[in-house]
């Protein structure tokens, strides 16, 4: 097992990682810019290098500093968290240049998942169901239509050519379809001067939900179940669910099923997020993140595993010692992303934190890099605090978050905690009965907070 | 189900209460002391009524004001936490006289349980294992050397009319029974005129476990397994584990079985806590506490429950909705009692809290009404927060709870938090190797905090 660990992060991922490396016994480096002189992952951690002035580019983005700083303290592997280099290939391979583990998948999965149109043929090939439609130009009408039947309206027909919106018309049912097989072949034509279409599914009220995987260099690949992530706003992720209000243990392990044989036959490691568009019973993957999520705590409450404990394991080249049978869920998990923004304008609200005190009690989880006194820097994410409650069943688990959300003070700068008050109250948050365009409308809907 | 109750307590007990109220949709109401008018149980309460001045007699334990106090706002069920009233059967009669529900069992059990001549004998009647002996007054040293061989050395010969360690010996071995049995006879006859003597294991190194079991009114009994709280100093727990280090499966499952079985034709209502000495794979019955207990959140953490709302359902009359079948113990649970008190001298150190930090992250559960500005009355009982860890193995508990340990702050005031950091140091404490002496000599060989 590593001896020490450099953190390339900051805030409460870097926090969180420390905190796996301190409970394992691995002495820990942390780096920060100017900026982050006295935040809670340089205050906590065994070591600490300044990487650079206060813009990321200069110190979080500073491979050379990042590398100088593990030289110069002996660490043994680096540990990106989320964002900043941690779906950097050419990071990951100059980590490893360096003799140094990279704690997360080799930079050619990396690679692979960042290309989103590998990644997709990549899952296509490995049986991943991706947006049923034509495979390929369609021919005919008569072909359109079959398709169409076969995957259910409504359908998108759309330029093979095509791109922002133009050759793109939506079949709601069969009686719609001729008109926008003759629309879009037209537009096309005139827009592209090329008038072959293909056919997909039209997913008007998808969820986003994510598999959570976890794959060692032995060949042993498992799923921790998935996340609802559909609560979004302009694609940020603001509050997340284990399991999904919406699918049942049979679609998870089906899903799940999939999924793992995939990556096995890939020869991925580490961590890994699939993330899909779910509707009507379907599935269609997005994109895959080759790193710890954000939101990875939630999937930690019902699994009862520690992710960032076996993706150092996993890094150290120690077998996974357990099976998909292994695997239970329990309960259910809800976390909520507590930004310095301001709740109704979602403006940044960075400045000095005079009081905070996080919740406590059973079945509440505080990660936060937060403390009295702390002054949030204006220079990166306004992600500053993650509250997670578990609680035996998902109605619980509400009554517990509300209950928690109503203790959490954090003064002195705004942050979005009111926000998610509203959600926790909302009849239809509380039916589980949303889609990833519910939180912009609840946004709308609910102005003055 | 009830719509207010009211909390007869303080500090983190009542704020624990609180939490489960508010999470079932109960509205609270918090009593407080003119010491406490600032508390946190107060503030977080949905009404408050003050019942009095400091001294606990004149507030905590004043029944006409706490009636008074239910009756005011309109509560309909009195919840009395541990300490102060809740071992109290004429309180519990009271409260249910003015036609208000007691949140824990009836007056018979309180009392019962409350005179440990008569527990001992319904144990005794129920099969629930007390210390071994002679079944009363030896009349022959064969029969001790019988007894004694039976139920195996050491044992203890005592007077019958005995009391303070008069006419009391101990024979380690079977060469020393003889003596023991003459020396004890002649020191009884001598001091109580008496030379009447009987028989009992010795137990030289035994462990407190305890059991914690939940009735409701239906019939229904379950145990929830047990929690070692061996670490104690002057009778004081100090940290507690669930599971015993020391305890496996099947001594856990035999034990609950008979103390379901008993409790059950008891008719016992409510949560309960049988005490237990263990050594040499037997337990002896020390005494039953009618009430929730300070150590109950490692139970919860292994087990996945919430033992307040329990209470508060069964005294709603509702069915628990599970049997013991249904109870899986996940993990290893560890609880540190942080008080407020020289961690040398263990005198109390009451005051102004200046600065509060509580542990998070995976695994960390805090039970504490401390907050920043708060000011620890000298008034009661010197907890001031519960740190608990749940991890899946105790190895992994101890490093998480090291880990919790070296993140939490309380400033102003001396706690206890550098005593617990060397304790989690101990290779004894880590084998899990440690009887009921085991604190009080660790205390003394480590002065120097």
């Amino acid at each position: 097992m590593f001896q020490k660990i450099l953190i390339a992060n900051r805030g409460e991922i870097a926090l969180r990682i420390h905190r796996a490396c301190q409970e394992m016994g691995i002495r820990t480096v942390a780096v920060h810019s100017t900026a982050d002189a006295t935040a809670m992952h340089v205050r906590l951690a065994d070591e600490s290098v300044c990487i650079g002035p206060p813009a990321a580019r200069d110190s979080y983005l500073n491979v050379a500093a990042i590398l100088s700083a593990a030289t110069i303290t002996g660490a043994e592997a680096i540990h990106p968290g989320y964002g900043f280099l941690s779906e950097n290939a050419r990071f990951a391979e100059m980590v490893e240049a360096h003799g140094l583990a990279f704690i997360g998948p080799t930079s050619a999965h990396i690679r692979m998942m960042g290309d989103k149109i590998a990644a997709k043929a990549a899952m296509r090939s490995l049986g991943v169901p991706l947006v049923p439609g034509s495979d390929g130009a369609l021919n005919t009408l008569e072909e359109a239509r079959a398709i169409a039947a076969e995957i259910k309206y409504p359908v998108l027909i759309k330029a093979a050519a095509g791109g922002g919106g133009r050759g793109m018309k939506v079949a709601l049912d069969e009686s719609e379809i001729e008109e926008a097989w003759r629309v879009a072949r037209t537009e096309s034509k005139a827009a592209f001067g090329d008038d072959s279409v293909y056919l997909e599914k039209y997913l008007d009220r998808p969820r986003h939900i994510e598999l959570q995987v976890m794959a060692d260099t032995h060949g042993n690949v498992v799923h921790f179940g998935e996340r609802d992530c559909s609560l979004q706003r302009r694609h940020q992720k603001l509050l997340e669910e284990a399991g999904s209000p919406a699918l049942n243990a049979t679609e998870r392990d089906a899903l799940g099923a999939t999924v793992t044989a995939g990556l096995r036959k890939l020869g991925y490691r580490g961590a890994g997020t699939l993330e899909f568009l779910y509707q009507d019973e379907q599935f269609a993957f997005i994109e895959m993140n080759t790193r710890l999520q954000v939101e990875h705590p939630v999937t930690e409450m019902i699994c009862g595993i520690d992710l960032v404990k076996e993706q150092i394991r996993v890094a150290a080249g120690l077998p996974l010692g357990y099976g998909q049978g292994d695997i239970r869920f329990t309960g259910h998990a809800i976390e909520c992303r507590i930004t310095a923004e301001d709740p109704e304008t979602f403006a940044p609200s960075p400045g000095k934190v005079t009081q905070y005190h996080a919740p406590g009690g059973l079945g509440v989880r505080v990660d936060s890099a937060l403390y009295a006194g702390y002054t949030v820097p204006p220079h990166y994410d306004s992600l500053v605090a993650k509250l997670i409650v578990h609680a035996p069943n998902r109605a619980e688990a509400i009554g517990r978050l509300r209950r928690a959300l109503s203790e959490m003070v954090v003064a002195g700068i705004k942050t979005t905690l009111p926000l998610h008050q509203r959600i926790v109250e909302d009849p239809e948050f509380q039916a589980g009965d949303y889609t990833i365009h519910w939180l912009e409308r609840f946004v709308a809907r609910v102005p003055e907070l």
